[in-house]
């Protein structure tokens, strides 16, 4: 399904209609939908990470990886519904004798309608077709429209024919899922009134826009948007001191990763002054290669993007050239240094995302002025440190804390497991809401809840029935009660 | 602590200092915190409910009930927090077996950092000062600026200074809580860098603007708006033809109740054609007295929405006068009726809130048309349907679940329960958000999620701790583990 054959309008008719149908079936049977479009894309794997090669030049190791992940996230989808926490049953059974009397009030959350989905360039799995939005969206009983990225159209449109075949064969209804291309389609799908909520990946500027169409709507809607993130790292002096060799050998593999194209690149890094750190870096770098880059537009922008920071008094090129022909040559890596007084006098400049294979060196001379620089940094997807064991480094994590949805320690950003705990989300730009894009808690995006006062069982949703057929965890009368 | 002695710099620097401080205490500190306040306003209810009574007229009984549930809501909160649910805490054990292997993650929700609140007309103490976003932000360790209505200045002060001595008393840090008085103080509070979130009770114009400007900050922030809701109510043919005095008596008392200035006032009647029911409730309720409004202003604003409905082609005034000075005499019930055809002719016109003791009768034909009429009903609070036992109204219910927050069976939606199952909130423009404004998951508007990777455990919260020192539940490796 494309708007090569429906209009707009035909297609959110039959994702309104399809929303209905899902909303009432049984999560054991969305959970077998999911299960059954995991097992189509690992089936189609090697075909589609061909399609995906041609269109992102991400590599076949890392794109084979990604349809694994995605895959299994649906499967996680699948599992959450199962378990039935996800619908956060609560009962209060009526109590006459209060004053006021108190009806029986039963709640949880149901589906919130057509949700559209807007694919990232960067994870042509994972964050796009049936990437986590998707999955999440369905898993609660929404319907999808996805909106394509240019980046990888065809790759799109043969994930769509998985998807939908496998949706079809597995008993999900018609419309349940939809594909569409082009800017103006995108743009119409966030206005149209059945469209619920939004997801969306992609850059600041561009998202920013969709964010402001859906607020400013009649009925505004959720737009659940994961725009920007610097992704902060903060290195002890002591770990410094201890192991300067092995943190650049880290640093140096996450920000090339992928080219340095992922929404969690380390792209500030917090170290003290007067040590050998860059050199170190330099070295641990100096063998990555060249990369070729999602897009040409992507690659034209990365030496833009270089030298807005090279153009920043007091800002130093430590390895790498901020000359290069990206989009004929791959993007090679940059390192960049300067002083936290730098970023204190300039931060609009340098508080800046550069997608690619770079990183900027911020050099502090005492804990006082990392925090004052750590506060001018913005909301981001993640925030790093890297210490001593037993070191007292409290209140820099809970700045971190505060600018940051997941704060690692001793580790490196990129890489973003797919369980229960996880966070995929910070305070804006790095996101736009409340909410995680990644992890099991994704499904509270596409969920409103409805209370019902007094009302028979026989309209009641199995999870609200007092007998609990359904065995799901639930509160009642103010307790957690485990099935 | 209000406007005439501090700036609104200095508050929400304080507010922001107390937010950090508030944060790191424990549970049980807030939950004394917020019993200290539920004390105070018992024990100055008297005088409390005199001072609102002068100035909103809503009488002594009706403020006395209001006080109890102010300071119930306080202690319902207290409960929640201690009871350890609202953290979300999920720890996942790190996998190295897993492809990739898998970090240890553990994730809780935090406070989300200070709070404006705009306090409502209609509710003096449960949705102002005091009241329910008050209560809510300041139990999971935010600080709150409540924006004092105009309607109950004096009121607001004395709360304010009742609150601000309780808290103090029961050791909360300084500026954990402020009043400001003023329209353009609260324009500016919305847009102030240092408020993270907004929660607000008023009408779709003023909710809408404010609204506007939340979300296009440079950073956007959460508007957690109530603002308005027609609350629909379905009567089937057979309830009607078995119990029509009875309904009509009950919606004559719900109606009419505080002079119709619920934001729960069932305003649309949707009854099958042809009966008696009009005449019925013409009859139960012509002793309803006039009853003085809150404000000058809304008494002046209650005989032009009676207006606007008479002078839609196909309305018939029941009862009472569209032609009353409210303002002088107190606002008198009037009744409306129209059919459902009207309505669908007219959506725009008819289909709008008139604050004040009023409600329009709409006659339905046959199911699709109902089913049609409902379909142009904007979001709402509540929605009711009164059947008879065994009816079929399985796709009734559905419906009112699509457009409403809390579905009602048999009963009025005046009276909103504060428990742990409640749902105040609805598709916009009932509420500009997926959550409630009432009861236990109130909480959640005021919350972050933060994940930790690989953190030490002197670094943790003691949620997240292995130990589970606080005694909570949490989900640990996917599974839900109660204390």
């Amino acid at each position: 399904m494309t708007t090569a054959t429906l209009s707009l309008s035909d297609l959110t008719a039959a994702a309104t209609t399809a929303a209905r149908i899902s909303a009432a079936a049984s999560d054991a049977e969305r959970a077998a939908w999911l299960t059954a479009v995991a097992d189509a894309l690992d089936a189609n794997s090697a075909e589609l990470v061909e399609i995906a090669d041609s269109e992102t030049r991400l590599g076949v190791p890392r794109l084979t990886g990604e349809v694994a992940r995605t895959s299994g996230q649906l499967r996680l989808f699948a599992k959450v519904i199962t378990e039935g926490s996800y619908l956060e049953a609560v009962i209060d059974h009526a109590d006459p004798a209060a004053t006021p009397p108190k009806p029986d009030l039963r709640r949880l959350l149901k589906p919130i309608g057509p949700v559209a989905v807007f694919a990232a360039s960067n994870f042509p799995f994972a964050f796009s077709v049936a990437g986590g939005d998707t999955a999440s969206a369905l898993a609660v009983g929404s319907s999808v429209i996805v909106k394509a990225h240019s980046g990888h159209v065809r790759l799109s449109e043969r994930t769509a024919e998985i998807v939908t075949a496998a949706l079809l064969g597995a008993g999900a209804p018609e419309g349940l899922f939809a594909l569409v291309s082009g800017r103006e389609v995108g743009t119409a799908l966030v206005q149209d009134p059945a469209i619920k909520a939004v997801g969306f990946t992609g850059s600041i500027p561009g998202g920013r826009a969709l964010f402001d169409l859906a607020t400013s709507r009649p009925e505004p809607i959720p737009f659940y948007g994961e725009l920007g993130s610097l992704n902060p790292v903060v290195v002890t002096a002591a770990a410094l001191e201890n192991r300067s060799a092995a943190l650049a050998a880290g640093l140096a593999g996450s920000f090339t990763l992928g080219a340095g194209q992922f929404c969690t690149k380390p792209g500030l890094v917090f170290i003290p002054a007067g040590t050998t750190f860059a050199a170190d870096l330099a070295e641990a770098s100096k063998d990555k290669p060249a990369l070729p880059m999602l897009t040409g537009r992507i690659a034209e922008a990365y030496p833009g993007g270089l030298h807005s920071f090279a153009a920043v008094p007091g800002v130093e090129v430590v390895s790498g050239s901020v000359d290069q022909d990206a989009a004929a040559n791959g993007a090679a890596p940059v390192i960049f240094s300067t002083t936290a007084a730098h970023v204190l006098d300039r931060p609009e400049e340098l508080l800046e995302e550069c997608f690619g294979p770079t990183t900027m060196l911020i050099e502090y001379t005492n804990q006082a002025e990392l925090a004052e620089v750590l506060a001018k940094v913005p909301g981001s997807l993640t925030a790093t440190v890297h210490a001593e064991p037993g070191e007292d480094v409290a209140s820099v994590v809970e700045q971190l804390a505060g600018l940051a949805g997941r704060v690692l320690f001793d580790g490196w950003p990129t890489g973003v497991a797919v369980n229960w705990a996880q966070q995929h989300g910070g305070p804006y730009p790095a996101t736009t809401s409340l909410f995680t894009s990644v992890g099991a808690t994704a499904v509270r995006r596409f969920q409103r809840p409805v209370a019902y006062q007094d009302a028979p069982e026989s309209v009641l949703h199995p999870a609200l029935q007092d007998a609990n057929p359904l065995g799901i965890p639930r509160r009642v009368d103010g307790k957690l009660v485990l099935p």
